[in-house]
């Protein structure tokens, strides 16, 4: 089985592995991205974990990015938190210094690559994947493929809006689902509906995690919070299933570890305000990976480059 | 230049021409689709366009329909407004009766796909195309190809949600752009709205013609109207440029007919409520091809079924 190398580059961590099949066999060292220094030494930083997990085999190395990465170019345009990253060739510059094929991509795109081949979404054909954490994340595989439209921006499911006349989100778009239910959105809304009640917590208690636990234990504030959440996001969903009518939708991040009591909304919504043939035999399941979906799914790209290369030896930039 | 028939199979009347390089250069005779009696007197029907159209060198048949087609499989699963069409197997059937190879599509996508081929859209990679009328279609293009989605059914931004605690559409959707936009729903708002003004109006006068009409003559409230009108269009298509991210959006219809008093506010919501990648070099355009969109369409994709037929003479079914 081919093996390759995958890199997640985090804006706090950038973690690695040599990956076959799926599995990480092997883990690279940590890098702290902020304390790692500048361009270059980031750069450093990359080449020394190729470094420390090449062996005889490995096929070539993906590195999945935070920000506009120019996929088909091999170019990372901007990273959202880390400076000094504009137009950098990074593909070009790894490849050689290290020898090795490169792939970059988007790190939502890695992800959801990930969970295409290898986790919740094996199956699937047209797969929408959200990630519920301090912001909301998506990537789309449409017709058995990764999809990245015209600028490489495709699956902003965060960014949709489900209230034309409500909060705004970064960009001016009223009613962005992730002004509504990003992690510190709902412990804020958390903690204002807990003081209304006269019922004061403290922030920590508010927490998405806290808040699963609370609602476990039958807190109603709680309870009624997740089913508002679930709702929210699954009118974002179905929006989002009206427009590219997926066979899959892969949910994961720290929101979704809530399990059934945002689960359980999310799928009611999809069911009740889609047409039948768009959620009849549609799958709506939690992420498998984890943590590890951006390291499979680099180096599934990698490997997927490697095998489009050798296919077609002439590669436009 | 090859040649094919194409037939826009509406539910009032079917209209039909042989159709070369994105020209109609004969047109068949209308069939009223009400007036022609069940299934098989629709079926005869359909055979005469093609006897009395075909001639040496065209290269097959396109029939575009409205309602659940599986383009696939060659099957109409059933039809919006016309009784009878339950799982009928038209490409085989019509191959069988016309001696000539047939494609079927669902009418959105084949109006996109003839905008796409030789119209407003022809540039482009990844387009969203709308059609304004008494309900909202759409009907994507992404990667070059056009794309249906795992149950053939993408492209719905009239059911998508502006407004999660909104009205209903037909599938209970909250909030769909709709049942805000569509003919009869504009007619409404503008009637109870000069009534509330004390501005008696029949409702001949409120129609989205009779609206435009009034604006340019600078009426307020009209103005007003188109305003809201084109704000919500333009959060519908804000969510659906940040799911797929497209070059390109064609709008067509009755309604994108009152041009920039519609198209001025969907354009500035757009650029006010996306990300500047989304939408610098994005067209917002006028569909071309107006009625014949269908005609041109349907026989562009025969002909595409035509080229993969001789490419890969084994069809799966």
């Amino acid at each position: 089985m081919e093996a390759a190398i995958g890199i997640d580059f985090g804006g706090t961590t950038i973690k690695s592995g040599l990956v076959a099949g799926g599995n990480v066999l092997k883990r690279g060292t940590v890098v702290d991205t902020q304390k790692a220094g500048g361009l270059e030494d980031l750069l450093g930083a990359l080449v020394g974990i190729v470094e420390e997990l090449r062996g005889e085999g490995v096929a070539g190395v993906g590195v999945g990015l935070p920000g506009m990465v120019d996929a088909n170019r091999g170019v990372v345009n901007q990273l959202t938190n880390v400076a000094g990253w504009n137009s950098v060739p990074l593909r070009e510059i790894l490849e050689k210094r290290t020898g090795l094929p490169v792939a970059i991509e988007n790190d939502a795109n890695a992800m959801a690559y990930g969970e295409w081949r290898h986790g919740a979404a094996k199956d699937g054909r047209h797969v929408i994947c959200i990630t519920l954490g301090t912001g909301v994340g998506g990537a789309l595989i449409l017709d058995g493929r990764l999809y990245r439209g015209a600028t490489m921006g495709a699956g902003e499911v965060g960014h949709m809006s489900i209230d034309y006349h409500g909060l705004q989100g970064h960009y001016g778009n009223h009613g962005a689902l992730e002004k509504y239910v990003g992690n510190q959105q709902i412990t804020d809304r958390a903690f204002s509906r807990y003081a209304k009640k006269g019922m004061g917590r403290i922030r920590e208690q508010c927490t998405p995690a806290a808040l699963s636990e609370a609602a476990r234990a039958g807190d109603e504030i709680a309870l009624g919070l997740w089913e508002e959440v679930g709702y929210e996001i699954g009118v974002a969903l179905s929006s989002a299933i009206w427009l590219v009518n997926p066979d899959t939708v892969v949910i994961g991040g720290g929101v979704a570890k809530a399990g059934e009591l945002v689960f359980g909304p999310i799928r009611r919504t999809i069911c009740s305000q889609t047409g039948r043939v768009f959620h009849e035999h549609l799958r709506i399941v939690e992420a498998q990976l984890g943590n590890d979906a951006g390291i499979i799914g680099n180096a599934a790209l990698a490997l997927e480059a490697a095998a489009d290369a050798a296919r077609n030896p002439v590669r436009s930039v």
